[in-house]
């Protein structure tokens, strides 16, 4: 297979992780016969500092026409108290997700046996869990009318969504859920508003198309607490793009290998890998992070290209090294700490 | 001091944890010399059996004209599976909230050492656990235009705050703060919506009137990832509508001492207190549900009156019914179970 894959590196760590992913990914394609040509791009502050935007028009052209897009991670302490700033990395990445249509999030957490101890959790909650959101990104109150009336003392932000973006996101979620363990839960309020309303009414009138799925409903509330006292309860859960923002951070730390958890976002014409932890600017360029979620993020994007055997091939390389010991500092538990390159040269080797 | 209490038992277990707090508070009026007059009045699923509406007029009346309101529970599982129902018990609540002004929502988490071990989270994590969340109750994508366009197929929820709203709430959580360890958080997600942004504006020009607090600002994801992570790190929080439904849920199973949990909504005329368990319609009429958190409510009640002592008196009993075992079923860990009437016994015996 030929990929165009779109690299954005962004800031903080994103490059350092990035070149571990390629170098992996690399070595995976030559392994299989593949044929990866990368398509750097700029993103986030980088991009701030170099053209003024965090999203330029040419990144999107590159991203537009990609295969793929594996994504870094962006930030910078610069842009970190004044949200109200008028240029800010963040912007960037919601005129990405919008202008790329990345409607799907797709944010696993599952437990790697050796990293349970991690947790915060107690192991007997915590054991088993493997659970997956959806999270619906281009749309609800990030994406609404929003502004200031009365002089600027009155704030007001506009929550909408329609029946067609519920039935997509649903549609991925009742797909994901038949080749699991065929249990959704729809997660919404709406016992309270009627955006939620319309997404219960939605699934419900879906859920005839997917008989083997057993579907449940919970408040947005109720599941908040359930996250923390039984998060193997759960297996496939959609939402909209708000409680999706608070509730996937809340199960990405539970497991404990919140630095090893990767994600998609999934549009209709390309799709974008990333890890989901931050661009930790005060470990740039110590060749200390973590790369492994970057490159089972990396592994997701395989799997997405229908190449299934490859993804299991580099997640099977992160679990013998996290055996093996040859992890970074955050993992290494008082042990001997490998450095970034170094991981990812281990995990090259042995794919 | 002569007390007007207006009493909303509720549904399910609501009538038995409130005659607890009610035979617990009479042994302390009797004690401190003080003058309680009960006024009940219908609410909930009750209320809509007997005259068809969950917070009827007259019920607003009797609460409206009392010094403090004390509420149980609400909540019936026959209105639990549509929330499209024209009648719900939870339309009450919020009408409620709305129609007393209730515009501040106290919660705490705080840990019992004899309870640790009930918590999901290990013990070093969730040790020494003593925070507060200030929630706004009567604003926010609860109570803006909500609606449905396009033949139904577009829904939306209109999210609105004032700065006179966000100062109100912000002024509660600074006065606390100055109570306790002078941190105060304020929590929203002013890199994406406006109505965070003016909440983040409104508080940072307070700062300067309550100069020995030391405020920061967090993203609601963020605060739900650290709840789960380090929960011993927060004092006071303060929170739009939504995002204190949600994290409050979140911190009151931390503790593992949810059965326990009490809670205040404050207004500018009258106060409500009550505990956050929910109605619990399973255990109705058995004699099993923990009155203990009901109970808390009401010593929350008593201070608020500025009847220190009062209060005092009713957490020292509960905290040696605890110690000494003179607890319901779900604190028993297998011992011997007390019943609900059993233990308000104890408790009006020894405050
Ligand atoms: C940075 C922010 C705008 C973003 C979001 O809220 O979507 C982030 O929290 C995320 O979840 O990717
Ligand atoms: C029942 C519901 C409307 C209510 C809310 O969302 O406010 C409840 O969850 C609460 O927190 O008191």
């Amino acid at each position: 297979m030929k990929l165009n894959i779109a690299l954005l590196a962004g800031d903080g760590i994103g490059p350092e992780v990035i070149n571990e992913a390629v170098k992996v990914s690399d070595a995976i394609a030559q392994k299989f016969g593949h044929e990866i040509t990368w398509k750097p791009a700029l993103t986030g502050a980088a991009a701030i500092d170099a053209v003024g935007e965090p999203y330029p028009d040419s990144t999107h052209e590159v991203c537009k026409n990609a295969d793929a897009v594996l994504f870094g991670a962006i930030g910078h302490p610069k842009y970190d108290n004044d949200p109200s700033a008028p240029v800010r990395p963040e912007q960037g990445l919601l005129k990405m997700r919008k202008a790329l249509g990345l409607f799907a999030n797709v944010r696993p957490t599952f437990t790697f046996p050796s990293l349970l101890d991690k947790s915060p959790l107690k192991r007997e909650r915590i054991e088993g869990t493997d659970l997956v959101f959806l999270r619906e990104l281009t749309g609800g109150i990030y994406f609404g009318e929003k502004g200031r009336k009365d002089n600027g003392d009155t704030a007001y932000d506009n929550c909408v969504y329609t029946r067609a973006e519920v039935q997509r996101l649903a549609k991925k979620g009742f797909e994901l859920a038949m080749t699991r363990s065929k249990k959704l839960c729809c997660v919404d309020k709406a016992n309270v508003l009627e955006t939620s309303r319309l997404w219960r009414e939605t699934v419900q009138a879906m859920e005839k198309d997917y008989p083997e799925v057993e579907v449940s409903y919970e408040f947005v509330d109720a599941v908040a607490m359930r996250l923390v006292q039984w998060p193997n309860s759960y297996d496939v859960l959609i939402t909209e793009n708000l409680f999706g923002d608070i509730l996937t951070d809340e199960a990405s730390v539970i497991s404990g290998s919140m630095g090893l958890m990767p994600s998609a976002s999934m549009g209709a014409e390309v799709s974008l890998f990333e890890p989901i932890h931050g661009s930790y600017p005060q470990a740039t360029g110590l060749n200390i992070a973590n790369p492994m979620a970057t490159i089972l993020s990396a592994a997701m994007m395989f799997e997405n290209f229908g190449l299934m055997e490859e993804g299991k091939a580099m997640r099977d390389a992160v679990n013998k090294a996290l055996e093996a010991g040859v992890v970074t500092e955050d993992l290494a538990n008082g042990g001997k700490a490998y450095g970034t390159k170094e991981v990812g040269d281990w995990l090259a080797a042995n794919v």
